[in-house]
């Protein structure tokens, strides 16, 4: 099953559920008329949505034209949005950075970060900076929103609870890193809106794509139309989906509709921009510029700058399986 | 006005409307079912919430016997929980401890973190915890619910955009602080869920107790029944509630119904516990054993265990303003 959020002029959008081709959609309203509602009471919910996205799927439903432009991010406000690492190669790479810390590599036990879930950016949303001299950088990730989780779940329940899958861009400031994690308590000003593609998708509806709590799709980076990357998101992701729930869960629970990131996706090679059609690339330009770095002797790529353009999507195999995120960056 | 949340068995309790006395309530159901649903709509919903709270007052409406034991936090889950430093005497004591960084005491800009919201403890909630050994302390502080700012946002934009006052206690495992500081991406596992009082007021209701964007009433703090502080939350405060908010919206804009902490309270003295009836004290243990090691050589207060109750309230002069939260250690 797929879902969407659609623009309503209320800030949590209206739930509609999907045709599996992605071209039409029928209101929710009936069953949930928001993804948290249907989240909050999702065993009663969710076979009655399956129902209408079979209905929609046989025909015996109309439905209208999906058109992926009037969709927020599927929760445009959340109650948790964690992100955590479970890439190794992309902590590698960045913790050569100026302010980055040694200690950030961390293979034993994932990294995570709290962040700001109060306004979710839709996927064609600006990317909105102050300044253009912030180092912007976009990170591709997969994903979750979850089900309640216990303080202390095992990987057991922590797998259970993932109830839907996406990709987003973490939008990262680079240059405010050091003073968050240096000076400060940690992620705060070097992370404003993360951005989330417009579908969200099942476990199972994924046939097997989705296996070991993983989602095993390039996601595909293009920045002004030139391709950046298209990492697998399943190759050398060493913590999973399970890992990261279990470790948000040591010292407190999560509530229902917790969001929780799988890290830049990022896998080992030591290719450099511009990359091959067949090419690997990064899912974040601070990588590019490390293994620039190591090669030259200088990093080459730059960063984002206004008017630049960047789009994500999780390919399968030439189709975009959550739709695109496409933002452009603008100075507000 | 005063408002508060009951318990109705859904995730976001049922808004009610307090009697300036606090002795009875009525349904705001028939307004807003929800606080958030208030905070979203306020320019109209908070005119007819305060005929509500009139009515009552002049007992046109009878309302029921308010019982703060029915109550959940104000805003059981938000999409945003923000903490502060306002209080530069609390970096000051808690950066000599051990795992706390130099960096931490800043008095150009406030230091902020992004805090867990998902789930926001009740009053009287038990703190559980999963090992008693993480030294366990509570943190008093002042908090407000704000309508959205806009990134960039002047003192004016966001000292008019605080619309609801009360208090919290920001439970802190302090074992944990070292980890989440220095080797990971700021506070997460050391910061489990967040507790608030039963009563959040408007700063106009709060009279000359609210004045220059801050609460000027002393936090008294007992615990198991012993006085630990009664420092008031307006003296010594650096940075007033605006300049929180401009920081935190530096980089980005800040949704309705965020709550914004103003950080453990904290005054300037040299008094060490048992403080007398009169004496000022601490809003936190870390800070109480900073000065016992200065003066004694050595920390003298434990930090909490299984079983300990502690009591925080902001009082005037014996009333406690929005109920007390009152919460005893248990181990998961």
């Amino acid at each position: 099953m797929k879902l969407a959020t659609l623009r309503n002029g209320r800030p949590d959008g209206q739930l509609v559920v999907l045709a599996n081709d992605l071209s039409r959609y029928v209101s929710a309203g009936r069953i949930a008329p928001t993804l948290q509602a249907a989240l909050d009471d999702w065993q009663a919910h969710e076979p009655a949505l399956s129902a209408l996205a079979a209905q929609l799927d046989a025909g015996a439903i109309a439905g209208q034209p999906f058109d992926a432009d009037l969709a927020l991010a599927p929760l445009p406000r959340a109650y948790q949005w964690i992100d955590g690492a479970g890439y190794l190669s992309h902590l590698e790479r960045v913790r050569t950075l100026k302010g980055s810390k040694d200690e950030e590599l961390q293979s034993t036990r994932p990294l995570l970060y709290q962040g700001g879930s109060d306004s979710l950016s839709a996927p064609t949303d600006a990317i909105r900076v102050t300044d253009p001299d912030l180092a912007i950088d976009f990170e591709a990730e997969v994903a979750v929103i979850i089900s309640a989780v216990p303080m202390g779940a095992t990987r057991e329940q922590a797998a259970a609870a993932i109830r839907l899958v996406t990709v987003c861009n973490d939008v990262s400031l680079r240059r405010l890193v050091v003073d968050d994690l240096q000076n400060g308590f940690g992620f705060f000003h070097a992370k404003p809106s993360t951005s989330f593609a417009p579908i969200v998708a099942t476990p199972t509806s994924l046939g097997t794509a989705w296996r070991g709590n993983r989602l095993h799709l390039p996601l595909r980076i293009e920045v002004n139309g030139t391709l950046y990357g298209q990492p697998n998101a399943g190759a050398d992701m060493h913590f999973d989906f399970a890992d990261l729930i279990v470790e948000a869960a040591r010292t407190r629970s999560l509530g229902c509709g917790t969001i929780v990131g799988g890290g830049t996706v990022s896998n080992r090679h030591d290719e450099s921009l511009p990359i091959k059609p067949d090419g690997i690339g990064f899912a974040c330009i601070a990588e590019a510029r490390t293994v620039e770095k190591l090669k030259y002797g200088r990093a080459r790529t730059p960063f984002l700058k206004p008017g630049d353009v960047v789009r994500i999507g999780a390919m399968s195999p030439e189709k975009s399986v959550f739709g695109d995120i496409t933002q452009k960056v603008v100075l507000a």
